[in-house]
């Protein structure tokens, strides 16, 4: 492999994320991390050989390095991944990306401006079960696809509440905005665009001025429905997410760990009818998908091509997020 | 048990619904079956002793019948039951009771005449998940409702789109009035009624001039959620309902036979949070829903009491469909 | 298909399984039926056409059976297959197949001189968990056989052990010789005959004078061990069989009904071991072994084929199960 | 809690299991670690507090030292518990305390001179699904005891056959006295000693001269049998342990992580037999055996109580590990 570009990778947000993150980076080298928590840009740096710094400002603009991982509280998203455009960097932002359409419109004029490729981190996508799912649909095994139903939630922890995912500042938004989007997100794979809107971000249990759960109900542009839900009231820890063709039903569930094991579950119908045939495969192994999903962004800047998970991706979800938070406002 | 009166019932329909009522008597007694398919009026007469007609006119004025089952297709369930009403009778009527929110007001005003008692036949609060998941809410068990979570469907079968059930005038609509009925009965027994209806009927499949799916988002009067979706394009069997309390989740699964193993799950948060303390409730017994509901019902007649699933919970029911029919046709 | 022989069918023994067989028919006729009760005998005649006898001898040397399908208790099995074998019928005969080894030597003698084919009804072997298991392992996709595991057995019901299955004279044993023979068969499928014989035969539970549960390790003459367990207090309904090569593990569970789903799980180990590749089948619809027996039976008849399951295979079962008997006597 | 002796604890072996004992131990100290490799002492000192040091002698005399728990390799179980005892030190050993009876008796021996008490480290009594499992028996839910039937297995790794589990001398065995002993443990807690033992070690895929599969046949005194097996070429890990009771059957599975969720089933028959009650626990937290046992172990020495798994269960253990190395070599 003599002659390949090893990238070097600046790491703005050394949280859990930030780790996985930096644990998942195969064929690129971490050579600098920034936290406002020092000490944890230095465990990280520590652990990956880099350089730690308090300010990701000192970190973007680097000669080293080519490109940035983003994976801070949501309010910094946009501005650092503007800041490392701007600096002629790649970057991978975490979801949601933004906190509104707003900020994301100015992160996708920084990147036309730039050149350079920004991936957002709906590392869902990445999972087994899922690509399973996708590679099935796009084979036409499950038929034209009528609706989806999704249902993301956890059950929160102790001081839930007083977590900047609890502050609308920071965070721009609850539930919706932070489970809700990957949600969002998986249903825009499988049927496209919505043209209508409905739903309520609700706040039943938790002390917060932001949601615990969102509602949706919003249909494609083909008509399909997407039925969603995502929850920091679940109790059980649950990920769901079932896809209806004209043939076939698609059911992909667990994310590993405690949402329990994964598997993606393929009903086929009959000629006839009645039962349908059915094929489970289960996913025991570690989740793979931070990894996968960075392969593929190497791939992307190696060849020059539009990352799949985009921020116009991401416009799309933050236009059902604010869209569905307007309409609970009324 | 001298002196206990035995009832003598009358059933008019002798289809599935039809036969299974007749197997689940208990304390009572079939005299007259009838059903425009003479010969299925013959065979379930047959089986109980009864005498047979091909009208239903013929057996609900019987002086020897003091109970009659109205167990036909729709277009006929409210007619009956006026007529049986008139004549003096208690009535056992299938959901949904009539076609229509109009419809039903007229056997409403046929029951308050007759002082007659009528019970409308939503089996599924008979099922032990969901007698027990009842039990534990109003003991206390899952604290506060705030929401709750309904999947139902079916996967049809070859030519189910020219069934009586595809036909509008005998239907009063499609799979919202069909099983969905169920799912809107069942959320107003833990979350009361619907001060705002949002939700879609749409046709994705079936050849038919009704809905095959049911997309529901109904908010409570206490701002609770009912989020519901019933489907005959569900290609697996499926039974779901999900209540969430502010300390518990409630899950009932499965009906039996083609829906799976019938189980309530009980997960209840710890003061400490994490992961909840588990019990599940198993019920691998055969299905005997039919037979409690009328047991019930003789007990109401025997101590005048108001059914518990009366005219008035078909007509709450009714008005969401057809706010939904309306939202739909918009 | 002009010019194919309808077999005429005599069916001896109208219980349950018999009834089970003449629904299971497909290309050929059941032209008589014979049962001591003689009742059931007319019921199942008049289901299908056929003249009833209260004596089998009437029925198995009709000149318009070629037919004989043995259901009866175990201790008319032999004789009924010899006598059907002496008239020149082919004959389907239920597990055991006999009593004893030395009772079915005769039949295997009587085989032998008539030149009729004898199909002995291991029916699991045509369920679609175990064929698809099979298949599997003739493709390699397991490896080698290392050993099986099989665990089966129901709950009984009340009386169970005043029906003829307690019996010893007549079923020439107890639940070894019932559920157990499948097991044995199951494990011959697939690691072949038995060198060494471990194993006891117990009466925990029912008050009667034979086994109520069957506990087996045996040894085949490559060395693989097949540790059985075949119970009548199981309690719960239950049927697994699990099967180990050098890379894989595959696992049949459940019958259908009372035994729950059936499905086969496929657990192939990477080369880098660790979590295993999963795929799960599952056979949600009704139980057609029956019929697939059946009709390879008549594919055998019609090309001169040693039938799968054959006398051999019952004596090499009943090897085992008397091997078992006198150990547990010791 | 004024008063109450803290105790010192040296931690001898400082691998996996060393390292689970030193965070779960509550309501002690842990002082002194040693390792043959010494990083990993100090490692675990590290995370401590303690002191390290490279020879286990050193550690097991020490003055701040009233507790010693041995985790090491098999081979150096007997030596350093008897060292201990002889300092007058409290000991936990892991399972299965000795490579044979015969070391066994020496520690046994040692322990009657010392008048110190042994907790043996059978952890997986304290599992919640057996826990549960021994309550329900001894408040007899599950009516007198049959038989119990166990499975045990893991799939090992690459090199697995290089580890000091394949050395005999260090190991005293393979999978048998590695998992199997901890079944032949459990087996005893709900049936008793046994008075027969048949059984095969055999060695089936690893290259090693120590078996990777042992399949038990055991009887106990009242004649209930323990049909056990225990592997590691289980492909995909699993833990399942079946209680049969004359009125009910509870059963165990799983212990967290790759062994999947922990679980207790608990099936009771009904008078009128036919599907049983049932009723599930899940244990979805972390595995909290280690500290319940160690928490047991410190109340044993507080309240000079004998240990519930104490030397005698560990050589009652071992009498039925010898018993099949000793028929598997015939």
């Amino acid at each position: 492999m003599g002659g390949q570009v090893t990238h070097g990778v600046a790491i703005a947000g050394c949280g859990l994320i930030g780790q996985k993150r930096a644990k998942a980076l195969r064929g690129a080298k971490v050579v600098a991390c920034a936290d406002v928590l020092r000490e944890r840009a230095e465990a990280l740096a520590h652990a990956t050989g880099a350089t730690a710094s308090g300010d990701w400002r000192e970190i973007v603009k680097r000669d080293d390095v080519s490109i940035v991982i983003v994976a801070t509280t949501n309010d910094l998203l946009a501005e650092i991944t503007i800041a490392a455009l701007a600096a002629g960097k790649h970057v991978l932002v975490e979801k949601p990306a933004a906190r509104s359409v707003a900020e994301i419109d100015e992160v996708i004029a920084a990147q036309n401006k730039s050149g350079c490729l920004v991936h957002v981190g709906f590392n869902h996508r990445y999972h087994p079960a899922l690509r399973k799912a996708q590679l099935l649909v796009e084979q036409g095994e499950a038929g034209e696809m009528m609706f989806v139903r999704g249902r993301y939630g956890h059950g929160g922890r102790i001081g839930y509440d007083r977590e900047w995912r609890a502050d609308p500042a920071v965070a721009g938004g609850g539930e919706l905005i932070d489970q809700g989007v990957h949600l969002i997100d998986l249903a825009r794979l499988f049927v496209g665009d919505f043209r209508d809107v409905r739903g309520y971000a609700r706040t039943y249990f938790w002390d917060m001025p932001v949601d615990d759960n969102a509602f949706m109900l919003l249909t494609s542009h083909a008509g399909q429905t997407a039925f969603l839900h995502a929850s920091s009231t679940e109790w059980k820890n649950l990920f769901s997410f079932e896809i209806y063709g004209r043939t076939a039903k698609l059911h992909a569930e667990g994310l590993g760990g405690s949402y329990g094991l994964e598997r993606l579950s393929f009903f086929r119908m009959l000629p006839e009818m009645g039962p349908p045939e059915t094929t489970i495969w289960e996913y025991p192994g570690a989740d793979d998908s931070w990894g996968l999903e960075l392969d593929e962004f190497l791939d992307d800047i190696a060849q020059h091509r539009q990352p799949a998970a985009s921020l116009a991706d991401a416009r799309a979800a933050l236009m059902v997020v604010e869209s569905i938070y307007q309409e609970s406002r009324r």
